[in-house]
């Protein structure tokens, strides 16, 4: 590799440079490296690991509206009478599995009685959570495909069978219905089971034995997000979506390299972005792995995009595998040159312009004026890219980076920042939100006093826009951490995040807001994801900075 | 298998004789027999012809009260729009497929524009006539498992995709009905098609050129409706029961004689028939082959048993086949004493007895008196038992035959047939139907006047009990042909089977009352079969009798 790359080096820059402007041009930028990044990618794949779960026990799902969402589960009979009795007799059973699982499940039929003349008929449905199970899917109000909801219907022609769902599925628990059976044989239902798959390996140190009970529980659930969507690549939700987005690969891979350390599907998910970029070298903000690789056509994200180049980063950072950082450089360059044809004369971004180009995502939160953050979030992310070039000693090739840092750094304090209200402000309506807060101090506009008082501020300012997501909240507790606000920082941690673990969260959802168990950014709760890549970051918190939270 | 029998003939008619009164017995009658009698069953299992099948147009399926079962088709937009046009747009469809298949239907899905990021959802259904396709199945009030309904949901995870169904369908018409997908990408289905599969490898000699139209129709109905049925064994029906019944196979190996001449599907049938029985010789009405084939346990119907010997005899006399017939004679020979055992010192069948200990079917009709039809099939069964033995010059066997017949024959005239009616009663309280007049005309037990009058009469008696199903409605013909009653079976036959194709029909139905479209034993019409073995026999009389019917 590094052999190919010195022999190519001189006809790749000419590539890279002679075509980066020409965004329509069919010249391919990372001609001489993509075939190698696909081909490294796909060797990296892991093999999954796999585990044979079982139901823990059998439930009953009934509302409850102090419960969350309205459904609690209660103990139901025994799974040994589950299995010594008729299925006829018991028609609709629901399991707990006790964990979130992810994996394929199956069942064997056994003849009780008779022989078997017919085929019979079931409904699964699968839930991450309980109210997954009992909420009717239709008529389909949702916004995204209704085939994401995990119930199926299957016909078993011959008895005694072995029922496997090829789909696979993420949940805790199962309902089985029976809807059609025979009265001339009786039947039972035996050795439910999943094939649980992860591409996790190792298990990570414990935490400090007189931890804070609570940060525990938040590891652990955290632990459990994690692993549950390390498969081939990182996904974003083993239910929903599956599969790799930037994003989520910035989060995961950040609280991967402090717990179980699976650097390599790191380097493999950087690899396959890289390969998988546009002829321009913009990189796609989300890929898919089947029928084989290819990225979703057109799906730019200028936010994710960025943070690539700090997630490139902080996995040198965590491996020192300047191999592959080297490799990928090219990447990370031209990120910082999309970022740079964005910055005004003033050191503003041109964020109606990158508005229109681009996807700006930023948090699950239709009225968030974006533009505050995306000034923050380009400073952090240039900061981050000159971090990188010097451990490459790569600087020389954006030596212009810290003017240009500078310049928006100031033109940030100077435009966007409301020193009355101590806060910053986005767009023209002076929009005031936690967002705006998060990525001015990440990206340290401010004097850390300052950058104390806007956390500070926002948590208290009435008509703040909230975070919507975990996803943002994350970044919220990267600032407060980043500005020295560290009991501020534990306590937003414990409240957040442990909010859905006393919800009874196993794993941490994509979506969550304390006073909303409904909000669904697809207009349908159901169709959420309960194990989603961007929440497991507590994980990271926790073991990066013991001192603080535990 | 001529020299095995003859090395094991003492032993084997020692244990035949020795146990054969003891039911409970654990000796097996057919020990030295059956192994090989499972072995060549299994030797004999066909390869099935494969042809790929593909829609001959779309439809619309709608009401008319007029049209068959309140339901027909007209034609809906183009198969090459179908193919060409974004399915999301078009969300539901319905194919003709323009004739009666059995087999493995599959399509492909392909993506039309933009990258699939979710899976799609669809349910198909799948249907031998119209109504089944329109008809609601849920809530299901249906007798039979509501899983032999042909509707299936399925998932597709990835796109493109070949789907296929797992299931073997049996149908005409399949509607596409689409329940989930994303609103980010567009996607079209293709190459709708179905693996159909039979085990008929020739093709009938044509019928005489100036044939009656509508018996050609129907003898091309008819054939469709064998071939159907002609898999691995003579299926009952491809879409509900799908396995062997000794009636069926009676009814096909005729029509199949005359017509396609697969002879080794009969044998294997026999064999597996014979197999498949009980330790003390019993045949059990109906096997399965999967996951191997075994019987359906206690399931003891005596007419089709004793119609066991009518097939071997008929078997014999269309192929010469020696071998099979000396090979399955001990089962026939069981059959006839299992008969005997059941004949009152006065000559008449102990009907009382025959019930408790036997399911009698003879007809779908709750309400016939079976016990004249048992004497006349059993005279008639005897009969043929004794034509058997003769063939195989085994007379000496069974040599009080010719005795009992005529005592039996004599004890149902004195007992059964009320001379001023010119009709055969049935039970104490003197039912007058169809089944008696045919299986005393069968049993040849009156004068030839005597059954034309009573065939005659029983057409015009009002409360007379009718056929509820085509089975017995092949007797019915039957019986005409034996009393010479020549131009009224042809009429017979073209009015009933004709019904049928003047209402729409592409394979002869299950379950046919000229007078009521919705007649189901199951009580859900569209769980019938409505291509169903036992109704094929118009191949038979037409191609057998040439001079009768074309």
């Amino acid at each position: 590799m590094n052999t190919f790359f010195k022999k190519n080096q001189f006809f790749a820059w000419f590539l890279l440079l002679s075509f980066l402007p020409k965004t329509g041009s069919c010249q391919d930028v990372y001609a001489p490296w993509r075939q190698q990044w696909l081909k490294l990618a796909d060797e990296l794949k892991p093999a999954l690991t796999e585990t044979i779960e079982t139901p823990e026990r059998m439930v009953n799902i009934i509302t409850d509206q102090n419960a969350f969402q309205g459904w609690k589960t209660v103990p139901a009979s025994s799974l040994t009478d589950l299995y010594a009795t008729s299925f006829k007799t018991q028609k609709t059973v629901t399991l707990d599995f006790g964990k979130h699982i992810t994996g394929y499940f199956s069942f064997n039929v056994a003849t009780l009685k008779g022989t078997p003349d017919a085929p019979l008929k079931f409904k699964l449905t699968f839930g991450e959570v309980p109210s997954e199970i009992e909420t009717p899917y239709d008529p389909y109000k949702g916004d995204l495909s209704r085939a994401w909801l995990q119930d199926e219907y299957i016909t078993v022609m011959d008895i005694p069978s072995l029922v496997t769902i090829s789909r696979r599925m993420a949940f805790r628990y199962v309902k089985i219905e029976l809807l059609g059976s025979s009265q001339y044989f009786d039947f039972k239902i035996e050795n439910l089971r999943c094939r649980a798959v992860s591409s996790v390996k190792t298990k990570p140190s414990a935490l400090q034995p007189n931890a804070h009970d609570m940060i525990k529980k938040i590891d652990s659930v955290g632990l459990n997000t994690l692993k549950e969507c390390m498969q081939t690549v990182y996904e974003d939700g083993p239910k929903r979506d599956r599969r790799l987005w930037i994003g989520d690969l910035y989060l995961e891979s950040l609280a991967n390299s402090y717990s179980f350390k699976n650097h390599d599907l790191t380097k493999r998910c950087q690899y396959l972005l890289a390969g998988l970029s546009d002829k321009n070298g913009y990189l796609v903000g989300t890929v898919f792995e089947t029928p084989e690789p290819h990225p979703q056509a057109g799906q730019h994200l200028l936010d994710y995009s960025f943070l690539y180049n700090v997630t490139l980063k902080e996995y040198l950072t965590a491996t020192n595998d300047y191999q592959t950082a080297n490799s990928l450089w090219p990447v990370a360059k031209v990120q910082a040159e999309i970022a740079k044809s964005y910055i005004l004369p003033n050191g503003l971004m041109d964020f109606e312009k990158a508005k229109k180009e681009w996807w700006l995502f930023f948090d699950w939160k239709e009225e968030l004026d974006k533009s505050t953050a995306l000034q923050g979030l380009t400073i952090y992310t240039l900061k981050q890219t000159y971090e990188l070039a010097k451990l490459l000693k790569k600087e020389h090739e954006l030596k212009e980076l810290p003017e240009l840092i500078r310049k928006m750094s100031q033109a940030a304090r100077t435009n966007l920042y409301d020193s009355k209200l101590g806060l910053f402000t986005s767009g023209s309506k002076k929009q005031v939100s936690y967002a705006s807060q998060i990525w001015m101090v990440l990206a340290n506009v401010t004097s850390p006093a300052e950058a104390k008082l806007a956390l500070r501020n926002i948590t208290s300012h009435k008509e703040a826009v909230i975070p919507g997501a975990p996803y943002l909240y994350h970044f919220f507790i990267s600032a407060l951490i980043e500005s020295g606000l560290k009991t501020e920082a534990k306590e937003a941690l414990i409240n957040y995040w442990g909010g859905m673990v006393k919800k009874g969260a196993d794993t941490f959802w994509e979506v969550y807001d304390p006073n909303d168990a409904y909000l669904s950014p697809y207009h349908f709760f159901p169709i959420n994801s309960y194990c989603h890549a961007w929440s497991c970051t507590p994980v990271y918190f926790i073991r990066k900075y013991p001192d603080i939270f535990q």
